[in-house]
């Protein structure tokens, strides 16, 4: 059982083991005498770590030939920008889903070197659903959505069904479960939930996009740049990336994509279970979209706040507290959140409902 | 005495108590029971180390008020980028002083969005000194100059004078010895030489600066956006951040700038003068330019290098290969390099020229 039942949204709970290693790491790399922290990355033991990340990247999402693994700078924030820059074909246009915060950014910055095209939105209801039905030009030289929204509590249950090349802000989702890479040109995904800690970006880029982009873009955000490299056009956020390596051991090792799907879909069945059986508590995603990484909900009676928040900080429970543009509470499940921590979180639920009943 | 004597030109050997300090806080920051990679950037506990790493900076460096600190990503390859970016005003032009590798891709993304303006270049002499003597033309937003060359071992031993304003990438050697910041308009640094390790990278930004380019600036390449959320408009990286804030304690606690300056002189002084005694070396900067913290040197006979070679590998010296494009050796001793370790390095240095005596 952890100490601290950490619900945060990110940066946010890694694998104990992943600390301990780590841990030692900053004080002795592998016996070399050197920290992990001044070791050039250069080093052939630097080089070592990049190239397993890469390579457990590809095991584990059994990324396909042809596709072009890196781990940047920038968070998903710079991701916006640099997925924009280097889609834009012959129709300078890239089609975008609002599904709320991340996605609006994301919009922000097509329009800075193209034009974005908005496809669907869910902001006429604060951004509780996933919109479906909506039409897809063939002018838009791109579809980008995010697979996962944080702040609201809902998840793309499937790939959108196109010809027009995918583009996808898979930050807070990316590890979770299965998904078929084949049908992406670009993944991109902050390291800060199921990979590792905050300070790098995962890409997974379709070769066939590198260096084929209709705009001029400046060296840094330009993906063949750091194709061309292996990710070390410039010097890497080097610890980042090694914990994000013992992140992926542990996926591996535990039984992967199979493994951590399943104990997922347990964890946020037993939370999402609890809320709809309770009466002081209700949902506030859309049902078919919920987010199995981010629940959302809400108190149905507010006066029952301040008793609800002192309990479930007696119990360590931490990170609990919801956006402020969507108010009440936020579970954040990542992977190496274990259900015994959702399982103390369900008792104080249900403990409120027989104070009150 | 260290286990390895770590000349590494970066990353590079930081302090020993803050590999031991940063080693426990990936287990237990603060006996919060949470490791500080899976603390929210939002967490009381990790804004205040945000703040404090802030206000080493601007104690350390007395930084003049109307200056803004920012820790950011991307290194100064995106500081290249950025840099120019936020400084051109009317005339679109940037001045650029080109002593090396890391000037020369400053000058091409200024090309991006701007038009650089060679001031001044060292390239016919492999850029083994600083340019001196220069016109600077009036019609130039700003001038830009790398003032340590890690590469070459050349440094800027005064700031330009000059009514243009100033931008300077310091990366390798901000925080070696005192600068007087209100000359500067950006000054901007990797961190992982004198400051932490990899993964941020520091912005002094006089404030007048920001929001007040000429030109249209992507959201996360705007300094301003970064200004205006205390460098949270996205998640920082945090690790690199609290390990950087670890570093400047140490260097307040053992006397500040002063203190580093005394003993890198001390350093320098040391290594450079066996290279002037020492027949079989000889250094490859101009003498009235030699870095204090890059000291690049050839043997005076390559058929020596073998011996040599071997000799300081004994002596678990590490990290002293030369770059390519000067080739022989490269001592990189930054700010947690001791002076028993370019000790070890004198006593080999005179043990071959005996052999040979």
């Amino acid at each position: 059982m952890p100490k601290v039942h950490n619900y945060s949204a990110g940066p946010c709970i890694l694998p104990q083991e992943v600390f301990e290693e780590a841990s030692k790491a900053v004080l002795n790399y592998n016996n070399s005498g050197l920290s992990i922290l001044e070791m050039s990355h250069r080093s052939k033991d630097f080089v070592a770590v990049m190239e397993e990340a890469r390579d457990l990247v590809k095991e584990i999402l059994e990324v396909p030939d042809g596709y072009t693994v890196l781990f940047l700078q920038g968070g998903a924030s710079l991701g916006f920008l640099v997925s924009a820059y280097n889609m834009m074909g012959e129709n300078k246009k890239g089609g975008y889903i609002n599904t709320g915060a991340w996605a609006k950014k994301a919009i922000k910055e097509a329009d800075f070197m193209g034009e974005s095209v908005l496809l669907a939105s869910s902001e006429d209801k604060n951004n509780n659903y996933i919109p479906k039905g909506y039409s897809i030009p063939d002018d838009i030289d791109y579809l980008h959505y995010t697979s996962n929204n944080t702040i609201f509590g809902t998840q793309f249950k499937d790939i959108p069904e196109t010809n027009i090349p995918l583009v996808c802000d898979m930050s807070s989702d990316i590890f979770s479960k299965k998904i078929d890479v084949s049908k992406f040109d670009i993944i991109y995904a902050g390291a800060q939930k199921n990979l590792g800690p905050a300070g790098t970006t995962l890409y997974i880029v379709k070769d066939s996009v590198l260096g084929n982009s209709s705009v001029d873009i400046p060296t840094m955000l330009n993906l063949k740049t750091h194709a061309d490299k292996d990710s070390m056009f410039n010097t890497p956020p080097c610890f980042a990336i090694y914990t994000a390596m013992l992140t992926l051991r542990w996926l591996k090792k535990n039984g992967g994509l199979d493994w951590i799907e399943k104990r997922n879909e347990e964890k946020s069945a037993l939370l999402y279970s609890e809320i709809d059986n309770n009466p002081l508590f209700e949902g506030t995603a859309a049902k078919e979209d919920r987010s199995s990484m981010n629940v959302t909900f809400v108190l149905t009676d507010e006066s029952k706040a301040e008793e609800f928040d002192k309990m479930w900080n007696e119990e360590k429970i931490n990170g609990l507290k919801g956006h402020r543009s969507v108010g009440g509470y936020r579970a954040s499940m990542y992977n190496a959140l274990p259900l015994e921590s959702v399982q103390v979180l369900v008792n104080v639920m249900k403990k409120l409902a027989l104070q009150i009943a």
